[in-house]
């Protein structure tokens, strides 16, 4: 079926950007995607640098997304880009999502999926209407591990889920670093490139996301106080929050961009009637988990006793870590895969990566959980 | 100074029994206290067989622990028993602790201290009344790497606190023992025997006590969303709370003991300024830092870098584990040193234990946590 | 049965001495055992002062094992002691052993079980002719996890063994701290007080005897690289040991004073047919295990899964961490059921605890290793 | 100076190959590098599918290394491959080795280098005949961490080295999987396939390579006991060896194959007079080092406190994970880096990737390891 390379082209993400590199890095680890265009930055000269960096032909370098859409479009189909990957801040991923996808590419796009809700719930509108795959780089859920969790659980190993505790602790600003130059700090911290969450729209959804992921659960309600501790800050740059689940569970979430000394401390702990686990993204290749009459047992990736959802992710054998790139390409194989298969005529039910819902559902959380914070903590439903 | 040991008494713990057991077993590790006395068990022949059983005297083995202080009271100085240990289910710490007071023993009293809040703050007078010495065996503070945490944060290393996340985590009533025969489940899930706090009598104060200690900062409102999720239980078995200190830092405590598979996992996190620690009770012997420019720095117990307050807990070299036993007995070894030093007619003027006012506090948090959970989680001031 | 408590004269451990306030406080926790005399210095007044410190009656404060000895053997039988531990220094456990004996006494004693070889086989025979109890205080065999290491190899669910590593690392002697002073360096560090193993002795013996005890098989042959790195020592600091077992499984010893930043890092990894194992001393509260087909399971006392041997030695619930000290002591309570067995006339076959077996076969294997490494690593039965 | 990706041409690797897969993957990551050309296999048809399967124009797909040298000669230079990825067994790394070197191609070569010793030397030769480049891909000298480990080394941060202990602990081999049509195992326990090492060539190199790399010392001696548990094989599949090094230090590595449940958990510790430290494959993030006076510190990659070769390593910000891939990649980056010197007419003098120096001295220490173990683990020098 994999008869080509699919063509990506890319917006956003010129020389230097973090997130564009990852984006770039974890198309490339499958070899089945190709960069083949882009406009990787509002600066017309550096846009064109770095696509020559990046070895693209100076032709595919863009001045900016419009243009590299409507070249694109006019360039014979099997040269012209499959797919566009919006790495922008973003405010800036709307316009160029509903581009795409109206002159008929795919598009696959960082997260918080735009800059506000009413943008979400119009772009699912675009989507829907345009016919076109989006998928929602909420990366996490392609660890291996994750897909194992996620695996157990809708196979009602656990039972049913009582207690969800979530958190997503970087110290990356606990120095208002956004005074100093650095970029990405700038940005994150300034509300019109932002939207109305730092830490929430920043690492707050990947939580949310990866509670519905690996729970197959929605959070209902959520009560939340958030905290701006670097000085001169508007957005959030913590939050402590409390979650009630559809199905009745009760939970809470921890984030936070002050937390010292963190790096990239993701988690999720899950407890049901029959089991429990727990999932640490900085040691992603072991998943733990706790029974009722049994020792715990510790899950890797290729390792004993797998679903099949964790087993087919792993590329190298266990013990062999993957981590944040491979899980990263997981999206973008995954999404690719889909392509593909829609070329062929094929029709997929379920297709494994994040999409529009996905988007939508964390833009809620965000305005849910500043509504409460607005309202000192009261319950908010989603 | 030290020349002689102490005679204890204790009310409560025959045989079977899980915390008089490691009271006994905390207070005979130092060999400062001996065993001397005791009421062991509402049940007569059985409070006599447990005395037995522990090489006790008959003659010393009491039916009541009214018919106990009041022998004991009579008996010579150099015989009589020094102190009383108090280690009943939560509605029988008053009424021994009262009397023993009264009568002129110390006390040192398992948590939390009383099943009412209005009996805390009674009891509080009688103490002062007294004018003996109340303990209460919060003894997780009694771990080396506990005390280094104070030290640290008291010394400045961290830097103004912004960030503080608790838990206590358990298992044992993910099913309904109490049903079964389960003596602990039982009355602890009797509101008549455990107060008005379930988990949260149990181990929520002793998270919250955590906090106090480390942090040196009081729990100023607390947010609270209380679960019951074993069936036909009245009490709280799981909690998930927002928390604000008097210092303007945010945090959360997670409780429960429906965390299936979960032991004993107390644990705390703390984000200052300039640093951050974390500290997991079940890996008890090592003390996780981190730091704005420097590497992640572990400490351990008579290990390198650790303050006099640290350095003096640990009973024998590093890398040489002591567990829940020591940090248990590190409480009654404070304490005894006090009764010497008041026996000498010394003035201590901050002995490191446990007291009345911790106890008074733990029940105010109680009591504030379940009003915020009765009113759907508002704020609600401690 | 357990109708008193037993009684313990010690010799050796003074005041300031590490070991014997470890015997201490390890034969108080489980309250079957009550220091009543000592002779615990060479010099006459500090053994005196640290009877009293230890608030021992005068009169039972001896300047000298032999008058402790002779003493005691006058004083009425429910008065004097039940039995003597030997907390000295290598060369002199084997005197007051061997008088201990021969004067009706049981004996509890630190490993090495004697300085030289020779002695170890002249005492084996004189507990022999004796009819008395000899314990060796290998106390790492007293965790719980250690149990259930053994009891699965015993159980057959390992299948084979087929590889073993043992590593006892510490780094205590990296620089030549028995030149300053350090008593217990200074000794450890004097063949005339060691005996021809210095790590060997020390701690070597400790991973010997665990392979052994943990896997059921003895130790065939080893070749040893032995090192002494600090300056002017004669003894040796490190060794690399291969070894070779009675059952055709091979492995290695690596043992270390030198190994700069270890604490007290005894473990221990065994790879059976179908199974493997792994435990560290620094955190004994797991037992990890591998399987053919099954993921990683850990084990923890008191939790669940684990056989009878490793439950009955949990003093405490699961998730409360027992330590060195609990270890310890677990040695000092199945020597002292077996005294209070022997006591009430009961055959006991194979009691739990290190005997004199141990003994002489650690004191081989120190023999062997230096053997082997005199003759450039040779192989060398044992 | 980077104005083109490098064109790769593969040897070996078909589908269904895992060190091929992960060649390609390895060279995708950091988008310097394209895959051009290849002969996957040894099989006509099976060389073309696999190379369709990677998008390769069907002119490109050879049937044999020997054609697709000739043919790629005579492409014009800037379409024709710029170096030859081998990545079949070990009896075939030689001769298209050789080949490709003498028709002016860089090669870079799975690990062992050859099959035979003698191989290996004449290798060099051609080498330094041909004036191409050569890289082996010891890849797990690309980790971050691992770069630290050796510039903390090599600035004298842990003092003179006193001690080594390496591992290489895998269980794939536990049982005799080679018998049940396993590829990989066939070839690896077939000598006249991998040589006279089994897990000696397989992983035991590798110890011995992160030994030198991360010391910057040499083994000089071996005492080996090597095992053939596997019922059967005539290739050692576990080993244990005593080594010392050039500079005095004494160590030992210990390799397995049928460690049961080890997935791939090779590990380093090294002892110097001032500090020490430990690292661990399959939890590659972090380094764990520690210090005669100061706690034990973790680094991690791009975290505080790391020398710039192991900062410009990482990809990602710290707390992201990389694993196996990324630090296979690393190699592959260092050697393209190379090549675009070259090409660009610099001199660079010390390439940071294992090359024929590496390979030769493996090769040395897999036949001083066997004579050692064919003369009873005598002291054999390398």
């Amino acid at each position: 079926m994999m008869t080509r390379k699919l063509r990506m082209g890319m917006v956003g993400g010129g020389t230097g950007s973090f997130i564009g590199d990852v984006h770039r890095k974890a198309a490339a680890i499958d070899g089945m995607i190709e960069l083949v265009c882009g406009a990787f930055s509002s600066t017309e000269e550096k846009s064109i640098a770095s696509g020559k960096a990046l070895h693209l032909k100076e032709s595919r370098c863009y001045k900016t997304f419009e243009e590299m859409i409507l070249k694109e479009k006019e360039l014979p189909e099997d040269i012209r880009m499959d797919f566009v990957a919006i790495v922008t801040p973003n405010h800036m991923h709307f316009p160029p999502a509903k581009m795409a996808l109206e002159h008929g590419f795919h598009v696959i796009c960082d997260k918080p999926v735009t800059l506000t809700l009413e943008e979400a719930t119009t772009l699912q509108s675009i989507i829907k209407e345009s016919g076109k795959l989006f998928a929602l780089t909420h990366n996490y859920t392609g660890n291996a591990m994750v897909k194992q969790a996620k695996a157990m659980i809708a196979a009602g190993e656990l039972g049913k889920i009582r207690k969800i505790q979530a958190q997503y602790l970087q110290g990356w600003l606990s120095t208002t670093i956004e005074t100093t130059g650095q970029k990405q700090a700038a940005w994150r911290t300034d509300p019109s490139k932002s939207g109305i969450g730092g830490a929430l729209g920043d690492i707050g959804i990947h939580a949310e996301n990866l509670i519905s992921y690996v729970t197959g659960l929605n959070v209902a309600e959520v009560a939340a106080d958030l905290g701006v501790f670097g000085k001169g800050r508007v957005l959030d740059d913590d939050g402590n929050m409390l979650i009630r689940m559809e199905n009745g569970a009760k939970g809470s979430i921890s984030i936070s961009q002050i937390a010292l000394g963190e790096e990239n401390n993701l988690a999720i702990k899950v407890y049901g009637e029959k089991g429990s686990l727990e999932w640490y993204q900085e040691n992603p290749n072991e998943l733990i988990t706790r029974w009722l009459n049994e020792p715990k047992k510790i899950y890797s990736p290729n390792g004993n006793g797998l679903h099949p959802e964790a087993l087919e992710v792993s590329r190298i054998p266990s013990g062999h870590p993957e981590g944040y790139l491979e899980a990263f390409a997981t999206i973008y194989k995954n999404f690719a895969k889909h392509i593909l298969s829609v070329n062929a005529g094929e029709v997929v039910e379920n297709p494994d990566y994040p999409r529009i819902e996905e988007g939508v559902r964390g833009m809620k959380f965000i305005y849910a959980a500043v509504e409460s914070n607005d309202n000192n903590s009261n319950w908010t439903k989603i």
